[in-house]
């Protein structure tokens, strides 16, 4: 028979699966002796089987709980429901991760009009029982049997004006016997029933409920951010009452083993004497901290620093307590690691080495990647924070914080931000590469439509700039200049401010705080450097963005999207007059026009990158993203080119795709012109020569988009190969280079090993590989992946992390065909999922030579790898 | 040292792939004892060689071909260059399949100055040589040297004019003579360089010469429309002349074993006496039927009628012969399997096995799968059409001919019909599922856009309608109701002429005769139904089509497109309130419309199908396809269905999608809107309860589309489940059902085992599957493929045939993880590839339980599946 059920003393701490968090660390708690009130566990298993029998539990399981509940009883030596010794328990959910506040919980438990009396004595203080006793029949009827506290607090406040009195605490014993009965009338009037006088009823239904309690809609929310598997489901703790309101020798309170937002080895947190946890939180009264513990009990203080000290060196880390004081003596309810600001888990980690209690491997095991990101971006202020409220919440698209003006331009953006120098914010529906100069100076960007891989999430990524995307409660009006959220009205000059790393949008102006980077970040990137063995590139299209991922530790640049450098004022002229072009003669003066601009360029990405690799893609998005499509743009257009106004608008036309994803784009670019291929061939090897020639040590590494076929790159290599060994030969210098090719096409993977006899890399393009392998168009994805979270056939964003399942599945085979052929091919990564933990970790595990990433991902994509390496190290 | 060169004795009829078919059956028919006129074969790899080495002919193997040459002279006892007897060869391509009239051909090869004198003295007719010689000089500059033609005949113009003669006939040998020096000083002024005067230059030349032709634009284009490989090179074959020329005891001739028409077991053919080969082409003379040839020699004629029989013995075959005749001695010059009508295929396969020469299987073999179109449907009654003359070349969308009245609206071609009952043709740049009451009216239709799996295509091969597709050069103006090609201009009540299975246009009205099937096709067919093992079913989305389907033998529907039923005019209302519906009870109340309706069509498909399996495809396309687009038409629907314009515009907008292909479809629109698949449920398992109750055995097959995670299929099946397992106890009456899945993403091959668990069948929707393998959307591919094949990077369009390496490799994997869970997992597939026999053979080998294609298709697909099991059995 399986066991669902499990006595404090029977667990361990690595039994967080079957126990949850919780379960497990009080079980860890109990086994090295410290004070923890007794109890028992019931599993996540028995969560899964509750909904596997149609939300009931099933007999066996209560059976195995009335069992450790008289177990539990009887080492307390209390009685359920005994009218002279009762035993009270708490009700909480623990689940495998940390979903704070997220589900139900109950205290109290086990009171009845029999218990209540015995509490009484045993307190000999009446009012402490029959508060008690009314907060439970609250909370019971709230979680357990959906009636809302309304019910009850409007009867709480006709007594306090039938005395006359304004507080609660000035209320007395009588009053709240009164108010207990009328709560217990108000109960069986809506619920047709009495409020239940078995505490083992009350005990099963409570377990229900917080098993119930796991598929709230705040619980799969929360869920969803988090990544946290439905499937999971939640365990549950009864455990024995203790309470810290028994008078002054009592007390109750939560704290940190270290300060959990410096990382100072000091303990931190409060306690208030005569209360029980709600009061802490509840903020009626003000705790006080943790220090003063040491002037008003200092016994108790030293025993509770011996613990946590205990607990630090038990689990190796920095723990987050709850304790209570019952009569003065010390009860530990819970512990866990404690969560903390990025700055002080460098210091706990980096710290603790220090103190011999972590290797430099387990210290980087410590530090979450994703938190690299607020030492590297700017912050709200915590203090003018707490007095904002969010109006709405997009995703979480670029991190970092910002306020600024509103604009609904890119020129406005620019004009308004060079006038005064202040802060803009750019507000669009979505952004289109044509916006790129108002990006540029906008300190955030917001738009209503648009997923976490959309335009104006990639760039922000790319440029450290603070993004909110797709937040689709925001109502843009681009013509008449203003945004609505939920009727409050925007227009330009308006102050906003965003987070990008939670997704929230303020309408108010918050103070920031700078990006700082301490010694101690210094110091884990060296460690990290140290362990791992997945190289770590940059995607970067500017010498500038080259140089900001250069310091950041980049090691090459593993992708540049030549196209994005098409798009500056002074170029896209040229690259429209290519592309109107009515033959290969013209086309080729239009190309010449470009040529020097591009060689410009990868001049100063060479440098920038001073001598690592740089992976230059050619040209890949369609044709017709680079023309104008309003009626206005397009005669304008006409006019600078001198051509007629409906030639143009039947070139357009005739460009026009159904599915542009699938469309006419990538290497298919250059196996119609070749031409392209053969300009951006000499610019790579002319700026190479001019640096070299300089001094530098260049191999550029050239790569073909979107292949799908073997005789695509052939075609392309030989115009490739062709003009570089002219080029060569007429710059008389010898130049090593790679031509390799992006994987990003199903059937690309499929037949690895035929391209990589040809291509001397492949660098994954996992972006369009998920939306081929899903069938999913991220541009429209959005419709109705809505409604697969809501019915849970997805948990999460597929284009957020790399399917391992499909898309995974196919670069495992790539990278086995084409390491059969070409045992050293270079293999890297260069989408989105390239800055993903979990993603870099797949990468590791799969043989990746190295990913490639925004500028600001890079030290968490080496954080990662180094994670990575230390959980699977590669032979 | 490789083998480059054969002589005719050293080879066999199964080097095919090395000599070439002429080649290798030269070497049989000489090893048979034929009389052949010896020589030599230069082999495919010589050509491939030949383009390795930079059009070149290696010095090996020039002097493999100059030894071969020494060894067929001293045979014959001629000389190359001889002014006695001199050697003379025919140069004349021959590549492993069929190219009739693509590549180069030189005869009279070895004349020069000297052996003219030689030959003129040998025949004792120095006017038949001199004009040989004339006309060698011709062909080699032509041919080899690139040197028009028109500057010799200009020559040869010039001089009869000067004589004062009409005819070339009427010029004499020293007209002749006079005439061979002015085209050698042509041929120098042109070249620089003297007529090369040495016999073995002259061959070496030549050779290359047929080597270069594989490549010559008429060849490539022959090779894409017959998918013949590039790389497959040609062979060479050198032959000695000999001349039928030589008076009135030669002559030459082509004839076939049997006619090549009706299949009657007669010779069939024509000659001429005192002629050449190209004279019987180029009908200046009137050539003789052969069976005068008994009239005129019996004895030869007995001798041709002997060697026909023997080759016929031996090949197993009809035979293709050509002969000359010289002086008396009849030689062999060619032999090969006849081509013929799909009648006559048929006749001669069932008359050789009667005859003993052939097995079941071996019959099976020999008639073309694709051939049995023509038996199905309409043909251009041949007389009529040899004069006409096609004005432009579109694909062959669909086969058949037909011929009618040009109209540009489905409205009015159902209204010309409706009036007169005489023919029409639906002219359109490209047609949408709102076309269809034209497109069943029209008796051809043709489209400027789009390619064979464009809509009109797939809907015309269903109804077996003729089709023209994506014929460029027809410019459609559907607002002023007229078309052009090339400048010619057709109106509405034009006559035009379509044949579906060329993609020939003709501007006039040419006969049509209708289909014919005969007793041995259905002896053909029986014989097929005994030796496949995989089962052929039909797309069919009315009872019309399942009817027919049906007839031609179908076994079952293996796709209902439930989506082509909501476009009738009756229908689309409800379907269009049903999308702007603005909740769940507004959608049902509309869907609840379209319920008795969608309950009869099934009804009329289980009852077509008298017992056999029924799938049923759930809501397929995004729902905008079925909304208005235009202004007026938007105006017209509200005001019809009572909503504000901008409300319905703005419904309309909000459903626009920037890859449809990728957006919100299949599966996709059952996870947001169950209740469309509860309707379509309640409709599929009402209909096979009532039809079972009336006698009937419907085990109904639903069928989710465009699953990609098994989560998708669980959600869908539960909402499937629930529903019929209801219906069946309101009607009291159980119901065996299947339901299964289409496999069509990439991500449903890589998890096909885990789908399997739940999913009772699969069918591959190969169209989408290759979309997706490939990353190419088939409505925009047409933009980029010519330039693909036009530098050979793909020699055939992906979408005609499965592609074996990449979306061929996802179906095994799939056919087997399948298979690991559910042994006997019932597979098919239902893409436009079930049609095709190449790839119905693939599903063969892969172990697929049936294929499913249009109903005109399903004889084709059974006999291709016959051949697949001759030619690989399964076990």
């Amino acid at each position: 028979m399986t066991k669902y059920v499990y006595l404090f003393k029977e667990g361990r701490a690595d039994m967080k699966n079957l126990l949850g968090g919780k379960g497990a660390n009080l079980a860890e708690m109990t086994n090295i002796g410290l004070p923890v009130p007794q109890g028992f566990t019931v599993t996540t298993e028995a969560c899964t089987r509750y909904y596997q029998d149609g939300k009931m539990i099933a007999p066996e399981i209560v059976e195995q709980i009335l069992a450790a509940l008289e177990a539990t009883q009887s080492t307390s030596g209390k009685q359920f429901g005994s009218s002279e010794n009762p035993f009270l328990v708490s009700v909480r959910s623990g689940a495998r991760a940390s979903m704070p506040g997220m589900m139900d919980t109950i205290l109290n438990l086990g009171l009845t009009d029999k218990a209540v009396e015995g509490l009484a004595k045993l307190t000999n203080n009446p009012r402490f029982a029959y508060d008690s006793y009314r907060r439970f029949i609250q909370m019971f009827a709230d979680v357990v049997m959906d009636i809302s506290k309304s019910n009850f607090e409007a009867i709480l406040e006709s007594q306090k004006h039938k005395k006359g009195v304004e507080l609660d605490t000035d209320l007395d014993a009588d009053d709240l016997i009164l108010i207990t009965k009328a709560y217990k009338a108000k109960y069986k009037e809506l619920k047709g029933e009495e409020f239940p006088q078995d505490p083992k009823v009350q005990l099963i239904e409570a377990i229900s409920a917080v098993f119930r309690s796991w598929d709230n809609p705040r619980a799969n929310t929360y869920r969803m951010l988090n990544q946290i598997p439905y499937s999971w489901g939640t365990a549950v703790n009864v455990q024995s009452m203790v309470f810290g309101n028994m008078g002054n020798d009592s007390g109750t309170g939560v704290a940190f083993s270290r300060n959990p937002a410096t990382g100072e080895n000091v303990l931190f947190g409060e306690y208030l004497f005569n209360a029980q946890g709600e009061d802490v939180v509840a903020g009626i009264r003000t705790p006080k901290p943790i220090s003063d513990l040491k002037k008003d009990n200092e016994g108790l203080y030293k025993q509770f620093e011996d613990i946590a000290k205990k607990l630090e060196n038990h689990y190796h880390d920095m723990q987050d307590m709850e304790f209570t004081i019952e009569k003065g003596k010390l009860y530990m309810l819970q512990t866990r690691n404690g969560k903390r600001t990025a700055q002080a888990a460098l210091k706990i980690a980096i710290d603790l080495v220090k103190e011999g209690l972590l290797t430099e491997k387990e210290a980087l095991m410590k530090v979450e990647p994703a938190q690299l990101d607020q030492l590297l971006h700017p912050q709200f202020d915590q203090k003018t924070l707490l007095h904002a409220t969010p109006l709405t919440t997009g995703l979480p698209a670029s991190p970092g914080a910002a306020t600024g003006r509103v604009v609904f331009t890119a020129e406005r953006a620019a004009q308004l931000f060079k006038a005064d120098g202040k802060p803009v914010i750019l507000v669009r529906q979505e952004t289109s590469p044509e916006d790129i100069e108002g990006m540029v100076v906008a300190k955030g960007i917001l738009t209503s439509r648009g997923g976490m891989t959309s335009h104006a999430a990639v760039v922000a990524r790319g440029m450290g700039t603070c993004c909110v995307a797709g937040a689709d409660k925001v109502k843009v009006n681009e013509t008449d200049k203003y945004f609505e959220i939920e009727g409050k009205r925007f227009k330009e000059g308006d102050y906003i401010s965003l987070d990008g790393s939670t997704g929230k949008v303020y309408g108010e102006q918050i103070k920031t705080v700078d990006a700082t980077v301490s010694g101690d970040f210094a110091t884990l990137m060296a460690w990290a450097d140290k362990h791992r063995v997945l190289k770590v590139r940059t995607n970067a299209d500017t010498p500038k963005d080259a140089e900001v991922a250069y310091n950041f530790g980049a090691e090459g640049i593993g992708l540049c999207r030549t196209e994005h450098m098409f798009f500056a004022a002074d170029r896209i002229r040229a690259m429209r007059e290519m592309i109107v072009s009515n033959n290969a003669v013209e086309r080729k003066r239009a190309l010449d026009k470009l040529l020097p601009m591009q060689r410009e360029d990868f001049i100063g990405l060479y440098k920038a990158m001073k001598g690592y690799a740089v992976t230059i893609r050619y040209l890949d998005p369609p044709l017709h993203e680079f023309l104008p499509h309003t009626y206005q743009e397009i005669r304008v257009l006409a006019e600078e080119m001198g051509i007629e106004f409906d030639e143009l608008r039947q070139t357009i036309d005739s460009l026009h795709e159904v599915n542009p994803m699938l469309g006419h784009r990538g290497v298919r670019l250059a196996v119609t012109y070749p031409e392209i291929a053969q300009m951006q061939t000499r610019a790579v090897i002319e700026a190479a020569i001019t640096v070299n020639k300089e001094g530098g040590n260049v191999t550029p590494e050239i790569m073909i988009p979107l292949i799908a076929d073997i005789k695509e790159f052939n075609y392309v290599k030989k115009v490739v190969v062709e003009t570089a060994e002219k080029v060569q030969k007429e710059h008389n210098h010898k130049l090593d280079y790679l031509v390799g090719t992006m994987i990003e096409i199903p059937r690309a993977c499929l037949t690895a090993d035929t391209i990589a006899k040809e291509a001397e890399f492949f660098s994954f393009g996992t972006n369009d590989l998920t939306q081929m392998t899903f069938g999913f168009s991220r541009d429209d994805a959005a419709k109705f992946l809505g409604d697969y979270y809501k019915t849970k056939v997805f948990e999460a964003d597929p284009f957020a992390h790399i399917d391992e399942t499909g898309v995974g599945s196919l670069m495992k085979m790539a990278v086995e065909k084409g390491q059969s052929v070409r045992k050293d091919i270079k293999l890297g990564i260069c989408g989105e999922h390239g800055g993903d933990p979990q993603s870099v970790e797949f990468c590791h595990n799969i043989g990746l030579t190295y990913v490639s990433c925004s500028p600001f991902r890079v030290p968490l994509a080496k954080l990662a790898a180094a994670q990575a390496n230390i959980k699977n190290p590669r032979k």
